[in-house]
């Protein structure tokens, strides 16, 4: 673990994370107060019940104050509650939210070579995807991959598996013993002429039993998908037939489960639609006409989309997650970020590995940053090239809440508030001291320190900027989903 | 340390590092054959000498070879070899060259909001270069950024200072005393209305005094300059006048020291260029009317320059620092590297710390590919479009050989080849275990195994793909300069 924790009060047999025990967390808060705003809580305490959800939010509050004023009035028995406290410097913020990511794909992450999205697929994605059948490939690959997403402070991913059922079902166990919140997609692949033949669904009908095998499945492991959900997942239009696509969107209808595809990736991708599906007006339009662009769709990607699509999006309340390094990797393109927002559309992150190359989703961020000051060097000088860019303050909204409304657990995570579950992440970053060598917070030095440089001055905004910019999961000691430590640095 | 090593023999009081003991390297060694290709030595033996220098390469060599054939040819005594061995899969890498960063402004690495490069001058970068007349602070900046950028494995550095003599003489000793190759720049700027009143040089006689001061403390310390020089360093051309820019063309004519330089950032500069140099034809012209656009010129950004300014540069061999972490992050522009190796101008990477928000080369590596991918996104479908990507040996390439070329090192350093120093860096990645945990190649678990997984099946170039992509300064194991270890994980 990188930082001891300071008055921590542990009972025999109960670790910082036990379910079974109230928890107080007591220091500095950062999370998004609107798109634009952080809010910065200092020397609070944040309260946390044994069911992982947060109960009091008190400013102002230390250990003798939340003893003596709140802990009789939440009933806590002072001698049973876990106190998590920060050292100076530390923070706790919400949890990432990944809205895209194929863990089938984590071991290809940083391989693409200079392909793009059609002959990448043939070339690296199908080959190792359909090899995931073997399931002592699959429990490595998956264990690697949400092991890994953990470390990065990812609490909740949507997660793409294979069209392998056994595997997908394997994904799902993995991440409810790991403790991450996620939804997991059996992927729906039907196009004879569209998918290799070593790896597609023989029918409409074996793609739908399928889809419902797996759902069966997750219903078995978590009753209530409180944790763990099924997600509806056509690959993306080319690779699912019509019957197919409107086979999922029946089951959704019956289901109410979210959706999740690809949308206008890159422009041969979107002339393949075109040609496939002669009888839409768009690509988006194709989705919509199979009945599947529903306010629970989290559609990847939407690089090309035209004002029309975009605001069929926003009319339908489908969501896009954005995924930034992904589509600089593959020459898809560059998103729009600002012009879906100001069309009302909601927009989260992706880290879409491994067309994207990170599991990080503070590395989408940083790249989201980057990615909108390339939207904003294609437009000409003006207003909407000065908009275009996003801020840190953004780009940290899209990896929390925006994440959270895209997967529609607004009410649950994304934030600090009464009522919330308790997913987050305690960050610490390094101390400079005064020869110019580096410490953690608790004066050990050492190579887990991570790359964030504090030299003391900084305000709170820049800190969180070189975070941001520098940081890595070496920064992220503990994190926590649902009131469970799921991760810390050991 | 990372990683312990195989063979190791050390004699008492020597370290694997030091200067007085030949030292034999084994196993596999990665470096740029041209700037197409990486070449893969597997089982080999570098043999470096007490100075530091390659004097023997042999394929297909371990320790009993070496002993029984090499050490006697070299006239070496077998028990006084320094022997440091790759476990599977780890590879000696050369050191990065980093042909661009303010050790200055390290502090302020990932701030910059949504400035572009005239505010950020001012609002960010000024006053933080101004505030290291303080000796003290400025050891704890300097003494920061150069443990960083060794750790990030930058081996030769070429450092902007600030206009303080005293700090820029320090950063100079620091470099020297923990074992970095670097260029010091004494940054020369005394434009009147260009400059803020705080922080400039009070004439152009005040300047080149100053400059002279830096490069007479540089001889005392490194009197043939072997591993620290002097760069002469006017700012850039906004914040010369004409008379400090001859003065430092003639301080070149008569010390052949090299120049760097800052050119063709983003559009304001250029037209402010154009309004202070009326009697120039461009940017390009103006340091070439001063007598600066030499090939020892290291020219940083270079991002909009025209054809002409682009031949111009070239036909004076004066070479390109390309900075593509720094021209995203400040909306400066896409620098098109392709463009620049055709019309013959030598290119390498800078981390333009704090431009840029990050001081690895390993970033601005993987930042280069990517900017070059939307340089492609920005051209028309064809040809072109295609060529402007840059691949991960391309990349690699910059930031080893294609840094030698641009700093005149590359007779000395940037590969491995009989003759040149041994500036090298030991290379390890993860590997992921058949449970799907992560583990370092000696079966150690634990954090500091880094990002990159490897799973067992990648290719050679596939591992270099994903060190690219995910790789930071744990995979770093060890690091040398000119044979002297100057930095290893403890």
């Amino acid at each position: 673990m990188g930082e001891p924790l300071q008055d921590m009060h542990m009972p025999d047999g109960v670790g910082p994370g036990s379910l079974n025990a109230n928890k107080l967390f007591l220091g500095n808060f950062v999370h998004s107060k609107t798109r634009e705003e952080l809010e910065y809580l200092h020397s609070a305490g944040v309260f946390v019940d044994t069911t992982g959800v947060i109960v009091a939010i008190e400013p102002e509050c230390d250990l003798a104050k939340a003893r003596e004023h709140v802990f009789p009035r939440l009933g806590w028995e002072s001698e049973h509650v876990q106190v998590v406290a920060c050292k100076p410097g530390q923070f706790f913020f919400p949890g990432f939210i990944d809205t895209h990511i194929h863990a089938s794909q984590y071991p290809n992450a940083g391989i693409f070579g200079k392909s793009t999205l059609l002959d990448w697929l043939n070339t690296y994605t199908f080959p190792l995807e359909a090899s995931l059948s073997d399931l002592n490939k699959a429990r490595r690959v998956y264990t690697a991959c949400v092991r890994r997403t953990l470390s990065h402070g990812t609490t909740t991913s949507a997660y793409y598996a294979t069209i392998d059922v056994a595997a997908t079902n394997l994904l799902a166990d993995i991440c409810l013993a790991l403790g991450q919140r996620a939804f997991i997609g059996r992927v729906c692949m039907d196009h004879a002429d569209l998918c290799p033949s070593y790896y597609r669904d023989e029918s409409p009908a074996a793609s739908l039993a399928a889809a419902r095998a797996s759902i069966a499945h997750i219903r078995t492991i978590d009753p209530d998908f409180s944790l763990i959900s099924p997600i509806l997942t056509p690959r993306f239009a080319p690779s699912c037939t019509s019957d197919s696509l409107r086979g999922l969107a029946a089951l959704h209808a019956e289901t109410d489960l979210p959706i999740q595809t690809h949308i206008s990736e890159n422009l041969p991708e979107i002339d393949l639609v075109r040609s496939l599906f002669p009888g839409s007006s768009s690509y988006a339009a194709v989705y919509d006409d199979h009945g599947l662009l529903t306010p629970r769709t989290v559609l990847a990607h939407a690089v090309h989309l035209s004002d029309e699509e975009a605001d069929l999006v926003a009319r339908r309340g489908a969501k896009v997650s954005h995924c930034p390094a992904s589509n600089s990797a593959l020459t898809s393109g560059t998103a729009r970020v600002r012009r879906l927002w100001e069309r009302g559309v909601e927009v989260g992150l992706g880290t879409d590995v491994s067309g994207g190359y990170s599991p990080s989703v503070l590395e989408a961020a940083r790249q989201a940053s980057l990615v909108s000051r390339h939207v904003a060097m294609g437009l000409a000088e003006g207003k909407n090239r000065e908009t275009a860019k996003l801020t840190a303050e953004e780009v940290l909204f899209l990896a929390t809440r925006g994440g959270a409304r895209v997967l529609g657990l607004d009410d649950a995570v994304g934030g600090f508030e009464v009522g919330k579950q308790w997913d987050a992440q305690l960050v610490g970053l390094a101390v400079v001291d005064d020869m110019g060598e580096t410490e953690t917070h608790d004066g050990k030095g050492g190579d887990d320190a991570g790359n964030v440089d504090i030299f003391g001055w900084e305000t709170w905004e820049e800190r969180i900027a070189k975070w941001l910019f520098n940081g890595d999961d070496r920064n992220t000691k503990m994190v926590w989903v649902r009131g469970r430590l799921v991760h810390s640095r050991q």
